[in-house]
């Protein structure tokens, strides 16, 4: 049920799916700070940004000027998000070394930001895929709404494993699954990740991009886990979240994961604690807690606790 | 993994665990109120208060009077916490039909509380157990602090196992265990829970009381639904949870259990979206948001949604 296992990679988006729902823009500098600290506190993929058009996203309109910045440390992943071949070919120019690549699983939600059914999508995206792959680029192939959908409710799960085995086939190296708006449930999660797992090329891996809009985020990714997915999505001080739930909460938090596993003897090379500092600067500039827990609370023996015990 | 389940049983603590830790007195009229919504979302089993010093804790010195004035539902347990000989004997004179009892497993925690080392507390204790047993009433007998202490940090297993095992030995029909401090992670509820159900008699039923303070209440509470357990302690809107640790979120709360367990198809026979003005009264009372999740969110296709749909 709990077995022991190998170790978690986290992919950190505080830079993409964080920021991009953010009113303030983070300036380059203070991007390549948060980047610095997350490679400090040991995180090893993080998402810097995505490449889609300024008009809509203009959080990311420097993802390009971005990647030109930083300084790549070995052993570490630097990746973005593309949806369409304009995102792609920008992401080539400056030598983006993996990619999140995506649809929706959702004909609403695939029609509202892509104006596409979701086997137009497909139609547009698999080419997309297979030049990212011939290009040398590591893919990580994705399905959005992936656990159900904000406009529709349930999404077929067969849907969701026809996609995945088409991204498969065509050699992606990583399969996402999205809980776009945070509705999925451990249950739920546990069945469709088995699902897709048994799809997929036995080569290819699973990963789970997971919001905790309904407080079930650690719980599914518990559930992922026991499904046997080893990569997991999350946001420092768990920003992110969709700009239409204003009372959401964002991505499960990377140091709530981070926290999490090593509680349960699983390894993520991920010093949570070191991840405080960043916390509060993020806090400080959005000027509001965020939602994550860890970055909150001290261990029992650690000398700055806050933690007292209860009646 | 996630095998089809029975229903579950949920004791809401929001009377007692949630209200001791708030400077506000309620008013009897108050705990009524609230204790008529609970009712009328479906919740069975309620605790009303506890049996303590009033000098202690002001908050539950009219738990005598609230026994007198319930007008009690057939179907409805209506319990309380007990934690001496004297408190027995009040809860004995207004007719509690089902009690908690309970020891701390820290000897640290233990003699802050109590002033008495666990074994100490468990030989005061038991006599308890047996007096209300030998009174009809249904006895739920408690391990405080069984997967760690504020003070202690970890707390070793077998004590846990051991004081279960005398707890099931006098008679109780279930064994409670706690999560004071909110340390536990699911991979140690799970294999707790297991090892407390093969030490406990088969007839005695298993709960848990957690607090939600580092995010892992509901992964926690989904550990121990895999391990059996089919009892859960929680409290309207989330409320609860210790007074030394300022920042910390309190008991996992009432509707996001209900609302997790329905969405992994089991029953709880509660309504969590009726449980939504008692909510919104208990924080227009206590003059701040609570932590639960649910009462402030709707699900899709609902009239009153939030929910829109992320890019």
């Amino acid at each position: 049920m709990f077995e022991a296992t190998g170790p978690v990679l986290i992919e950190d988006e505080f830079l993409r799916d964080g920021l991009q729902n953010e009113k303030r823009l983070f300036s380059l500098d203070e991007k390549l700070g948060f980047l610095a600290d997350l490679e400090a506190a040991g995180v090893t993929r993080i998402q810097l940004g995505s490449f889609v058009h300024p008009k809509w996203v203009p959080q990311m309109a420097d993802t390009d000027e971005l990647f030109t910045r930083i300084t790549r440390t070995p052993g570490v992943t630097y990746s973005a998000l593309v949806l369409n071949k304009a995102g792609l070919e920008r992401a080539l120019a400056v030598k983006v070394p993996h990619l999140s690549i995506s649809v929706s699983a959702s004909e609403t939600h695939s029609r509202k930001n892509t104006n596409r059914s979701v086997d137009e999508g497909r139609a547009v995206i698999a080419p997309v895929i297979e030049r990212a792959l011939s290009e040398g680029v590591e893919v990580r192939a994705g399905i959005q709404s992936a656990f159900g959908c904000g406009f529709e409710g349930a999404i077929d799960p067969e849907v969701v494993i026809d996609i995945a085995r088409q991204w498969s086939a065509l050699g992606a190296q990583e399969i996402n699954l999205a809980d776009t708006a945070g509705l999925a449930n451990p249950r739920q999660v546990y069945d469709l990740c088995q699902r897709v797992h048994d799809a997929v090329r036995p080569d290819c891996a699973l990963s789970l991009h997971l919001h905790d809009t309904r407080g079930l985020g650690i719980a599914n990714m518990v559930a992922g886990l026991q499904a046997g997915v080893r990569v997991f999505d999350t946001a420092l001080g768990g920003l992110g979240g969709c700009p239409f739930i204003p009372k959401a909460a964002g991505n499960i938090a990377t140091e709530d994961v981070a926290f999490a596993l090593s509680e349960m003897g699983i390894k993520t090379g991920i010093d949570w604690r070191a991840l405080k500092p960043a916390i509060a600067r993020a806090e400080a500039l959005l000027g509001r807690r965020l939602p994550g827990r860890m970055g909150h609370i001290t261990q029992p023996g650690e000398p700055d606790t806050e933690l007292g015990e209860c009646a």
